[in-house]
């Protein structure tokens, strides 16, 4: 599949900067650094990263302009998950294949790590200003962090928390996708379009597809988590009923969610139009989330 | 005592734009700005901001120009608190006199709580890109990230999680100290510094005395856990022999360590002396934070 290969390129970029940006597993503290990289190199897709190289490219920039913010972007990713997965909160033993970082490396040194790669992202956003202006850097970090704060990202993940066990409905299920999911997307793919000079009216239709791609995303991945194939998905299915989390599935049955995906899906390709050849690999990547099967 | 005033005029205009930055109680999701702000607003001493004030008074700044990092800053030490009492660190039930963080809003909340803290810092670092040139902004960005991360801040952290419950030498000691409380002195000071557009040479004394200043305050919060009294300083005294936790006390006894604080206050006072007048404020910083019995 072509898709595949353009991700991949772009996550080679991203591999190879974390190698520069992280620091080694024998930096002092050691173990503060295996369980930060045991995490961001536990084998991810590096969608984010490729979304801010995708935005870029859209806008007609080189992706090593925007290479520290695109590895910042998945190292809030991952933090989130590292602290989703903690006891307190979801109390998951394994993802994508192997076992938790907590299970690891237990909860307090995990608890760390989740701080210590949020702390890193902010330090790769400033990074930044060696490669692109620093009045529009500035502006990212702003952006970033409010998308990532307690009325983005972490907002998300409270809601999902405090809804767990209880019914929710569409509204409250809307909000919790709109800002677990959507909100890194959105920053993803706007920190690159403004890091690359994008114009407002570029940056408006590339935010439309943004919100739209992360929409579709969730959904899949709820219609994956109860009927995908558990060695694919590296983590067991059927984990959101248990917890009775709220999802699409749940709540409108499969068919109508899959109807709701495709539609978020068409929504974020017409957003592309006037990107025309350059907003290639935004295109391909919503054809790929939602016909993945993992 | 006039320190004391001083003291409080800068934390007045610090718990003034807490009000402007972080979201009130009632915005959604309303538990999460609960939590965020009752450890916000916990009565803290707001040192940390008033150290960044200080050096921009230093430098001959208006502390307007960096009050939103003043406040990034005290937002950073908030969350440090809130995840070291967490149950799978420090379990400490109380904090400044009151139930800590996890113990009124539970731990889940309480982890994303001391994430969203974190996060807002950073956005209201830059945020201070209205009041100060963006390159300057970009600077302390970097700076702060560096020294609260894993090879500072939460590098402290670490080392003193990891050695708790086993004997430490002088070494490890002084690393966890610089680190854990010495970090964020130093980054309060140079930000402050930085974006009132200090000298090298400035900058350079300047790190100097929060370094110094660092250590002192350490030492004599190592102190006051063993000799202090617990309702003033708001929390149970011998808890770090409890946890046999390394101590300048425990390593050294009570009176070489003091003699090492008043050592580093005298250093610190020394590095002030280019700065004549516009120095008062750090300068009896010093000789509150020697002379402090909470």
């Amino acid at each position: 599949m072509e898709f595949l290969q353009q991700l991949k390129e772009r996550a080679e970029l991203v591999e190879k900067a974390f190698e520069k940006y992280v620091p080694q597993e024998s930096t002092y503290p050691s173990i503060i650094h295996q369980a930060m990289r045991y995490s961001l190199l536990a084998g991810g897709k590096r969608l984010r990263p490729a979304l801010v190289i995708g935005a870029a490219e859209a806008v007609g920039c080189d992706p090593q302009r925007v290479l520290p913010t695109a590895c910042a972007l998945e190292l809030i990713h991952t933090y989130s998950l590292v602290h989703d997965d903690l006891p307190a909160m979801d109390n998951d033993d394994m993802r994508r294949g192997k076992p938790t970082n907590h299970v690891v490396f237990g909860e307090a040194v995990s608890i760390l790590a989740g701080d210590a790669l949020l702390t890193l992202a902010f330090q790769l956003l400033a990074e930044n200003a060696k490669t692109a202006p620093a009045d529009l850097v500035v502006r990212v970090i702003q952006e970033v962090a409010e998308l990532s704060g307690s009325k983005g990202l972490i907002g998300g993940q409270v809601v999902d928390t405090i809804s767990a066990g209880s019914e929710v409905d569409a509204q409250t299920l809307e909000y919790i996708h709109r800002h677990k999911t959507g909100a890194l997307f959105r920053a993803s793919v706007r920190a690159g379009a403004i890091l690359s000079g994008a114009s407002d009216l570029q940056l408006q239709a590339l935010t439309n597809y943004a919100e739209n791609l992360g929409l579709a995303f969730q959904i899949i991945d709820d219609i994956l988590d109860v009927e995908g194939d558990s060695q694919k998905i590296g983590k067991p299915v059927g984990s959101d009923e248990k917890n009775q989390k709220a999802t699409f599935p749940a709540l409108f049955g499969i068919e109508a969610a899959r109807r709701k995906a495709r539609e978020a899906a068409d929504n974020a390709i017409n957003a592309l139009e006037a990107f025309g050849p350059r907003g290639e690999f935004l295109r391909s990547a919503v054809n790929f989330i939602i016909n993945r099967d993992y």
